[in-house]
């Protein structure tokens, strides 16, 4: 499923899946909503998580602080349907275009991990650009694992 | 300009820019088309590039190949206008919505760095979803920058 990378031009103009991985196995992977386009969230595979993703069909991460296969939505429910993978010129980042089942991945509750936006560059001052989260962390994740 | 890092509060719901930068001194960055929303490319920035983003309004990254600040357009002419930036909940990647000047931010010439979707999954076949690039990276770049 993952041909060996060879030369720039296999990688970068060829038909065959040569993902690189990081020093620590790994490759960032950007969710995005397939309706809409809206960028979701940003995280990474290994190469277990790249096979289930492509064999299951929903997106499935690798979790750098748990150090483990993470099925998004396993506990929340907010399973991520994969329509379309992607990957850049270099196959050292993927995209994801899902489907999201329910509303909002964020594990705040917000539709999108991108909520806030930086309405000052000067100082730095943020501002929600999301008026209020689409669910309620607590009541999906419980109280501790927010 | 970065507020230091204190607690989950103020990092995800915070309204300070408090960013994380990596073990090399660097954050991730997804980089969109304001207008359509497209995903047009990925890279990494240190300090001094994200200073210099908010500062100039120009898109600026971090090349870990050159080790160097690289202001995204300087040889290309296809500088990306910062039109707004987000931060994800955890504050470890950042989002800019970009105007390009001209077509394509890629250096193969195509509109976005995905212009290439995984096909079939069990081959790991890839298919072009661009037609062609929008430019000529030859005449833009040079023969040997490619």
């Amino acid at each position: 499923m993952f041909a060996e990378r060879k030369d720039k031009k296999q990688i970068e103009l060829g038909t065959e899946l040569a993902p690189a991985f990081n020093e620590h196995g790994l490759i960032p992977c950007i969710t995005s909503d397939a309706g809409t386009g809206e960028i979701l969230m940003f995280a990474w595979m290994n190469r277990e998580a790249f096979k289930l993703t492509l064999k299951t069909k929903k997106a499935t991460y690798f979790s750098r602080s748990r150090e483990k296969i993470w099925v998004k939505g396993e506990s929340s429910g907010r399973v991520q349907h994969i329509k379309q993978i992607l990957v850049d010129c270099d196959q050292d980042v993927i995209q994801l275009r899902v489907e999201v089942e329910g509303e909002g991945v964020c594990h705040r509750g917000y539709r999108s991990c991108f909520y806030r936006e930086i309405s000052n560059p000067e100082t730095g001052r943020l501002t929600f650009v999301e008026d209020a989260p689409a669910f309620d962390p607590e009541e999906v994740y419980g109280k501790n694992k927010k």
